[in-house]
């Protein structure tokens, strides 16, 4: 059996919608301690570090275990899930009329080892928003936000924010889906 | 108030996440006669056809009527949707190692003239699909991909059969999202 270490709503519901059977078991892990041991890493190199860090802090034995991370990074600041909603209007008022990068990785760990690992990268570009577009927006999707590093849903109102969306769906969701199931595929835990 | 000319589930369910308020009326179309009509038109001109055709075809007086279609294009071939379980196993068979272009075209009309359109293209890269996949992806996904040109639901199984995707998701759900509701927000209909 698979075992996510997450408890992601997004992530969940992306296994789960495709058919995947796992059980999901939070990673207990000081993310800003292994961040602050990375230095200067680029976005990149964090989210799969952090993918990695989540992967190895599940005991599970034989099991695989699946480990997974997402961050954003617009015009070189580097971006955390909003703590209040006048938190998430001030990113909002940032990323308007920017391009916002979205990192997700993930990685797979069998026996504390890190067997499969993936990193990628959408590009979403964000029109220009309107304090009252803003304040309209939050009204519907505060707190619904609050666990997005991006402050979107894309499944709800985030299609609202964007011009064009460059680069895979489910990473932007959150995790790389496609990869994930070629690797999953690969270790024999998927019909192919 | 806007008029989705389709019962199309998975349009219907798009612009209701996105949170546009909508009613939908059937366009009642002779699809086969549109393409007829345009001979040997490339893909992307079908899809911007039929999505004209549709959106016309809708009396709504002022209202805006938003028209779409998609269509599937492997190695030249058209598809379109599987009409039996047999049909979609040789379509999943012909796509298997080759790559799908889906073509999602999207029409506003008011006043029983076409105010703007939009077609997009996205690629799937369908992975070598074995008979033992395929029986086992149609036991559980037929009948519920019967109405879709591409024999896959991306929101359910559907991942399981692509390498990967390059393009827009909402294309590939069947309505280039992100340009119509840019539109709809030039129109007047959104809050920008």
């Amino acid at each position: 059996m698979l075992i996510l270490a997450s408890q992601s709503a997004s992530r969940k519901a992306m296994l789960a919608a495709a058919g995947v059977a796992f059980e999901a078991r939070p990673a207990l892990l000081d993310e800003r301690a292994v961040e602050a041991g990375l230095g200067a890493a680029e976005p990149a190199e964090i989210a799969l570090a952090l993918a990695h860090a989540k992967a190895l802090a599940i005991e599970a034995d034989a099991n695989l275990v699946l480990g997974s991370d997402s961050l954003v990074e617009v015009d070189g600041r580097r971006f955390d899930k909003p703590e209040s909603r006048a938190d998430a209007t001030r990113h909002l008022q940032f990323f308007s009329g920017r391009t916002m990068h979205l990192h997700s990785a993930a990685a797979l760990a069998r026996d504390g080892r890190i067997v499969w690992s993936h990193a990628d990268v959408a590009r979403l570009r964000v029109r220009p928003l309107s304090d009252a577009f803003i304040t309209w927006y939050l009204e519907q999707e505060w707190p619904a936000v609050a666990g997005s590093v991006g402050v979107f849903r894309i499944e709800a109102l985030g299609p609202h924010l964007f011009e064009y969306i460059e680069g895979d769906y489910f990473t932007v969701l959150g995790m790389p889906l496609l990869p994930v199931l070629a690797a999953l595929r690969e270790a024999g835990e998927l019909v192919a």
